[in-house]
């Protein structure tokens, strides 16, 4: 899948046919990711050395969020302007070629580089988690109960403005090298790769009478 | 999902109840990704910032191959030495609870930390790209043809030793805040994720007589 080089704001490098453009294009990637993988630098001045976490985020306009415990190393440690990358992947089919060497996958992939910031006012605190929960449950908030003082103390908020984004698409068949690959009697095509959300599970504490709730069929429809 | 801090090699952080552990267990969750979140770093001295790239790789004992276009600059300009950091995360459940600060996902990730070494032997580059192959699609070498000197002169191939690995796990419901939370008539529990192969596509220039190859069905096997 390979590397981009460093691109303006909202560029988008096209591999395959079906690519698409523009900043919602990147948005759109973002919105429908379940997890973000965050990179950020760790160790020591002299031997600094990547590190790469997922985590749960949300986005706000041109801002993401993601979140920690308070006391986890990464929330405690990144400074205000430390930078980070963080990269959503959606992987959409193995793509089986003729040769080995034109192997590839079908993706799409949105790679954001931003500064963080530690989320210190209240209401934006509030404000970034209820957007965490929705980005996986959509409507999710108006279902549980309130934050509790303590767990908002407890919990670490970092926003990351978008100072940069690319996306990267593959979405084609293979690509043989020579025309006469094709007369091999090799198969060659793509397998699709699905996500999707199965049937909700209980945990067998649900008090007299509680329904499924809204958010999950909410959930269902936007990841899958 | 946050951050653990660095760990010796092969320990595993556990979240919820069915967490294992032990090399096989990390080795288990590299074995079936699709993808790694391939972390280094990128910029000048003095900015330097994380970069993160979704790749196909492969494992052989206790090195991972990666592998991209000799001429992209992730290939290029990661020299001998340089740290990498690659994450394998397979999203398992979006845990829904009573509140939307235990709001969770159930997942499993294991973080490898190695030093990147350029792979110029001409036979453990065959040998890496075979291997990166058949972690998608086992037993596709013995279906392919052979590759041309042009593809393999077009292909880099970096080796990263396995020299720090941390596994991450969590499976379980909902862990709520109060007894209490119990009683509120809000539903928890896991909505599972589920990632499988769908139906081969072929790309309708099949040779006649091309049938489904056998490595196809040990794909969706492997990652079912």
């Amino acid at each position: 899948m390979g590397e981009k080089p460093s691109l303006p704001p909202y560029a988008i490098a096209r591999q395959g046919k079906r690519a698409v453009y523009d900043r919602e294009a990147i948005h759109g990637i973002l919105d429908v990711g379940l997890v973000a993988h965050v990179g950020f630098l760790a160790g020591e001045e002299g031997s600094i050395r990547p590190m790469v976490m997922p985590m749960a985020y949300a986005r706000d306009g041109e801002t993401l969020y993601i979140h920690g415990a308070a006391s986890t190393r990464m929330i405690r440690n990144i400074d205000e302007g430390a930078p980070l990358c963080l990269t959503v992947t959606h992987v959409d089919g193995i793509v089986a070629a003729r040769s080995s060497f034109n192997h590839s996958m079908n993706y799409r992939c949105a790679v954001v580089h931003g500064i963080a910031r530690a989320v210190t006012d209240p209401d934006e605190q509030k404000r970034a988690l209820a957007l965490i929960t929705e980005h996986l449950l959509p409507g999710r908030m108006e279902e549980v109960r309130d934050h509790l003082p303590r767990e908002l103390a407890a919990t670490g908020v970092l926003a990351v403005s978008i100072d940069a984004a690319s996306a990267k698409i593959r979405n084609a068949p293979p690509a043989e090298a020579r025309p006469e690959d094709y007369e091999l009697q090799v198969w060659g095509g793509v397998v699709p790769v699905v996500t999707g959300l199965g049937q909700p599970l209980d945990d067998g504490r649900l008090a007299p009478g509680t329904k499924l709730p809204l958010s999950l069929a909410a959930a269902r429809q936007k990841f899958s």
